[in-house]
């Protein structure tokens, strides 16, 4: 049998069969071996942070990652943002009736590849199968509990903190919009997609004085940028040209006259640091693989009107909106 | 504007009206409130169960509930299956373009009731958007943080414990069954879709002796006990006769030849009682809501094969398999 059928998710026989041969083979850990409909684990007296995520990006494979990855990346993310340490992940696993073994064990080793190199281990997980048409291949929810390193809010945030990013945007968006649209475009656009909790526990273990952290996903820059202006009340000021952008992204751009700001990461992190560790940041980042690019891109003004200003390569001053609709659906 | 839209999912400012027009009015707690993309909580030195599941039921809405209330009861049940308090739940959801905002309103609505009937905090969350036809109406992830009350396993299970269940079985199940088919039956079949820490705690409070506990859903009674009996290795005999089953329900198995025991539940329990302790157990459970029909319906029996064996009512002895494929798929 190589294909998926609904009495996979008959909870009986077959169930199992797939739980053992596709999930436990990968995933193998001390947590989910015991079987039971949870898992359960001792934690210390500490804040924890829980984030969820459903995944229903398409194709379900990409350049740069898969639905697998991204999924494991993607909570991994929400919580380093949140300066938390991933500790255990869970996956929830939504099946189309004849998705092949093949993909599916290909999604399965991603994930369990992503969680290694994120430290974070996939402790209980559940499985439906649902009739051919009544969902889109796979899908996939991640559910993540960290250990928070340190108490960060978009209150803390005062006039004068640097803004930095740890490299290029867009690239996830149009790695995605190319392959969906099978663009041919002469360079090849490959997704950010990574894990960031490394590179935050770095600049944490330096004591860099972060202010806060937001990873720019759906809507990316812009929505991020204007949902912490809305938080903090403060405005923001965007250097159009410290933003790093890939050439081909950024022609790619231009050809398709898309804002690259509103476009989807999945490998960034917006970073507001307090002045003083500004540079010494920026350093540590650069040391990072996922921070190669690492840039300062603005900072926090002392206007108090929930702004987010750009100022072009050409010495203009624009507002910068949180994109209103969808530029494309299915991102992440 | 009435329906769910693809910019809904977008990330930008109609996510954000969505998310504060539906889930933050309804859902309303501090930690929510905070518009983080996690939860930021406090955990005392202890042990916590997590556990996830994703609901595709069809139809949504069904006598006796609904996919909100199915995905606040079954994952509070998970929890309680181990003994721990429901604390923290997390909601993901995948909403199909032109769901109306009635239906999810209603659905939202009906999870917050069921969460304050057991206790628990929808505390963060996720929404995704797919275009018309990618997804069937609305698919919702639940993952819960429990605080562990009682180490239970099913290793604890010894010869001679008794085996109890809160009420009648195959309700869910065949209550799905009746809806999706639009069968004309005379009597109305409810399901039985309920929160089950509240008898649980009932139980714990009074020092009752459990040594397991499982909700025996898709597969029914049959799977859970087979799933147990593989676990512990221990064969369990059933009383046929002792087992609760309302009579629309046995007519109705009779009339289409299913096997109750195969069918899910979703308010029901199967513990695994010290004897000792099990007849204070029954009365304490009959003084609850959710357990009017609580039996004794079999025993542990020394016998180490992993059988699960029904006496039928006529004296007859037979083992009960774990049902191997699908008899109705996307019950929860």
């Amino acid at each position: 049998m190589d294909k998926i059928t609904l009495s996979h998710g008959s909870g009986g026989v077959l169930t199992q069969e797939l739980i053992s041969k596709i999930f436990l083979k990968v995933f193998k850990n001390p947590y989910l071996d015991a079987l039971d409909d949870a898992a359960i684990f001792a934690l210390s007296k500490h804040h924890y942070a829980l984030t969820t995520d459903s995944f229903v990006v398409d194709p379900i494979i990409f350049p740069g990652g898969d639905i697998g990855k991204l999924a494991v990346c993607g909570t991994v993310n929400d919580l380093a943002s949140c300066a938390a340490e991933p500790k255990f992940l869970t996956a929830g696993f939504i099946l189309e009736e004849g998705l092949s073994f093949d993909i599916l064990n290909k999604i399965v080793v991603s994930m369990s590849r992503q969680a290694k190199a994120a430290g974070v281990e996939i402790v209980t997980g559940d499985t439906k199968v649902v009739p051919r048409g009544k969902v889109d291949k796979i899908f996939i929810n991640t559910t993540g509990v960290g250990m928070v390193k340190k108490r960060l809010s978009s209150s803390c945030i005062r006039p004068g903190d640097k803004i930095l990013i740890n490299g290029c945007i867009a690239q996830h968006g149009l790695s995605i919009l190319l392959k969906r649209q099978n663009f041919s475009y002469s360079v090849a656009i490959k997704s950010d997609c990574n894990p960031l909790w490394g590179i935050v526990k770095l600049l944490l273990n330096a004591n860099i004085d972060i202010r806060f952290m937001r990873d720019p996903t759906r809507g990316g820059v812009s929505s991020a940028m204007n949902e912490i202006a809305t938080a903090c009340r403060y405005s923001f000021l965007l250097q159009d040209s410290q933003i790093p952008v890939d050439n081909s992204c950024r022609h790619l751009g231009e050809i398709l006259g898309l804002e690259l700001l509103d476009i989807a990461n999945e490998g960034k992190m917006l970073f507001f640091v307090n002045p003083k560790d500004a540079h010494r940041a920026l350093r540590i980042m650069r040391s990072h693989p996922c921070g190669k690019n690492a840039a300062m891109i603005g900072e926090t003004l002392v206007e108090k009107k929930s702004r987010v200003y750009l100022k072009t390569a050409v010495g203009g001053l624009r507002v910068v909106g949180s994109p209103l609709g969808e530029s494309l659906p299915r991102i992440c």
